[in-house]
């Protein structure tokens, strides 16, 4: 995220104590957040609060930052929590919190986390954004229970319907709807119906492309380890489309693998179907669907910035939206 | 906790979706408020709400009531996310919800109850409320982290005041001092600096008698295994007087333990430590440590309500906690 962001969001959280044990905690606390996070969800709130008037330096940029702030916060206890659901080894570049400190004291510092992303959010002192957040981890925590569950169950039975749903609850409210909400209510402006469709559209491209970065991104680049959500046993597009016309023998070998807990999957196994994977031409076709609802997202977005007051800085916005789905880390 | 406070929190949480996996996260959420919790913190804040002026029934009423259930989800999520930190096997008569559901599902159910109860503080819309939260989540998580890293350190050489450093941070906040001030914002009353000494003692007593009724407690009444804390590896008075004075074969005996992991632990020998334990005179004394606590905190919390507007109910008030600190669940 920007300096000054981060700056903020390390103003809020404690660092002095008597205690050693305590200036543990908060480095705990201060950890995620100071591995430098690319910010694109407060940056898409901050384009759209300018988008909706508000004025860098004006009189409520301040309230904005504190929104920005928050979501940043949000996505730090959200990740801490999500690497140890999903038994994660690593977050962008560095070892997950649990995996350094075990998963007992990264859950407490998560909800330590959590409820400074509140702090923030009150300190804001905008209208309706308590609610806007409220409904964020709502859909976030439902979606995140859609993918947990199927891993535990070793659920396999499910179709492209099912994944967008999830996705559509786990990722793209909190990736790009609320994001933009949050900016008209900065503004001090009701957030616009079409931004609900329009970012659930963005929100599903913007997954899918960490699917298939996932499989085959750039390892500098990406933060997380190449074929991670393999191990993990993550559903995904990708997977999903190869499943349904995968020869038995390599479905076989699928599903005996995801039947398994990450420490008993065979990583030559995991290589081969990887392989598999990118040879089926279904991570290409899951990037054609992703560049689809990109464009509708786009299209969406556009049609609700009509109104939008300052009309620059809505250029400016859809053009930030529209490095997302095409981003290479 | 009463039925209509019980009531009122389920009113918050969701129970109808479409989807089968959806309503099997509403039922996560509403499980641990449903096992019937004795709901000790909420009554206590609305005994102070009434020692302050508020009404049953009254226009403030309401307010205290959100502000009460609010406090009852604070508790579930923390229990929630306790026992997956702790390993508990069992809450309230019945197996921790990791245990039916795994880890992951429990954490992301912690994490959406957590949510809710900001709901719940959002509807109390009582001035100050919102702060009180927040001070009481960070000073609970800073207890808890103290508690977690000295057993994931295996750290036994604590001496008493960092036992009760722990035990105000982690227990006497939520259970006592935050209850007692809200009852107050409740009232629109700005809370009595008095209640933070008062609260302080009243808490350590009652987690002391937590730890008590742990080792000696009914097994029926009490909810929790007996004998959970020393499969926990858990700090309490209790131990750590005893460990002053042990002969040297029983502290190795115990210390050799207290450096496995719980799954690692020998029942036999934690059951020679449990006799140990209760054969030691540590129980006694540290119960009559709570017992001085507790006049203490009772002295100071009767001179801190000695204005509050209905004396009445300020007698109430002190009798209710008088029942805290010698509960036998």
């Amino acid at each position: 995220m920007r300096p000054e962001l981060l700056a903020r969001v390390l103003t809020l959280l404690p660092d002095q104590a008597a205690r050693p044990e305590l200036r543990d905690y908060y480095a705990l606390l201060r950890d995620y957040p100071q591995r430098g996070g690319k910010g694109i969800r407060s940056e898409l709130l901050l384009a759209s609060a300018r988008a909706h008037g508000v004025q860098e330096g004006g009189p409520d940029w301040e309230a904005a930052l504190w929104l920005a702030a928050a979501l940043e916060l949000f996505q730090n206890w959200v990740l801490i929590h999500d690497d140890i659901e999903d038994d994660s080894e690593e977050r962008r570049g560095q070892p997950a919190l649990h995996r350094q400190h075990g998963a007992p004291l990264a859950i407490n510092a998560g909800d330590g986390l959590h409820a400074y992303m509140w702090a923030a959010v009150h300190r804001a002192g905008v209208p309706g954004a308590m609610e806007a957040f409220l409904d964020m981890i709502h859909r976030t925590a439902e979606g995140q229970h859609l993918d947990l569950c199927w891993v535990e169950r070793r659920e396999w039975g499910l179709h492209e319907a099912d994944y967008l749903e999830m996705v559509r609850l786990k990722t793209a409210y909190y990736t790009v709807v609320v994001p933009l909400q949050l900016g008209a209510l900065a503004a001090g402006t009701a957030p616009h119906d079409g931004f609900t469709a329009a970012g659930l559209a963005l929100g599903t491209a913007f997954q899918i492309r960490d699917d298939v970065l996932n499989l085959q991104g750039d390892p500098a680049k990406y933060g997380k380890e190449i074929g991670g959500d393999l191990l993990e046993g993550k559903r995904t597009l990708i997977v999903l489309r190869w499943l349904e016309g995968a020869p038995p023998a390599q479905r076989e070998v699928f599903l005996n693998q995801m039947r398994r807990d990450r420490p008993a999957k065979d990583p030559a196994q995991i290589a081969q179907i990887h392989a598999w994977l990118l040879a089926s031409g279904c991570v290409t076709s899951a990037q054609t669907f992703a560049d689809q609802q990109a464009q509708m997202g786009l299209q969406a977005l556009s049609e609700a910035l009509e109104g939008a007051p300052d009309q620059q800085a809505a250029a400016e916005l859809l053009r930030t939206v529209r490095t997302l789905a095409s981003r290479e880390a």
